[in-house]
């Protein structure tokens, strides 16, 4: 599994989004605050459909507090700043892949202490970032990818898959 | 690169989404009709930020329009009701995506037709599908992760990323 963390995310719609997003994969989801919403936000609920209340989700009062209550943990930062790409690197079972706010992206002051963690989705030069919610998609489903989708591939349910 | 197509695409916001992440990747853009909005609608173009204006969009009255004007086309078709998933197929370039609309995916007469090109996304068992903006990014980037992302990782680039 992977654990998804927002860093002060600001529309409900994305954060909305990505829930559902991670109730359809198994992953955690962590939210730092500030959030630019309430957490029982109507756009937040509209855009997670009624998977919201399905969803293992955790908040933090800021950076400090996220690395305390999850020490340890091996954190990947997305970030339009590095030279690495997200295909690059190997990502392991139990792993966090960061995502800053939508206007910003991730601090430098964080990005800085985790060079090395850091990886960028290619996109061409005319454009400034892609939209959150799929820049989540395609960073985690590569890391599920690489861990060979086991935990949502069950033999038990592909009987239900008509070709 | 690789060409998007969305079979009678309902909300404006998707829509939208799916055209900023086209004009990122170099991505042709193909809407069939009917679409569940005017092609000139305010959500779409919020959602595709200031980028709408950069996509190589066009429009079709119906499938059987979409196939005569793009003879040949190989055409991977996004379904829930694939065994085979998104990562088991190689892309090829200039190859066709095509997704159905938000409420009811891709027409079963279609996907009969091409039962060996169609895809699925692997999720857990308890959600009914994933965001369609979300579920384009995915495949649209395994894609391109096959074709070793080489229209976007032009090599002049990569002087702007810091490390």
């Amino acid at each position: 599994m992977v654990n998804i963390v927002l860093h002060e995310p600001e529309m409900p719609a994305n954060t909305g989004n990505i829930g559902r997003t991670c109730v359809a994969t198994g992953s955690v989801l962590h939210l730092i605050e500030p959030l630019g919403f309430k957490i029982n936000d109507k756009m937040l609920k509209r855009a997670g459909l009624d998977y919201w209340d399905k969803l293992d989700v955790r908040t933090y009062v800021n950076f400090e507090d996220f690395l305390a209550k999850n020490p340890g943990a091996k954190i990947y930062m997305a970030t339009t700043k590095s030279k690495q790409t997200y295909t690059d690197v190997e990502y392991e079972d139990g792993c966090y892949i960061m995502f800053g706010k939508e206007s910003a992206g991730i601090p430098e002051e964080i990005l800085l202490e985790h060079k090395e963690t850091a990886v960028r989705i290619p996109m061409l030069d005319h454009i400034r970032s892609l939209n959150l919610g799929n820049s989540v998609a395609i960073v985690l489903y590569e890391a599920l990818r690489q861990q060979g989708f086991k935990e949502l591939e069950l033999e038990g349910q592909l009987h239900k898959y008509e070709w």
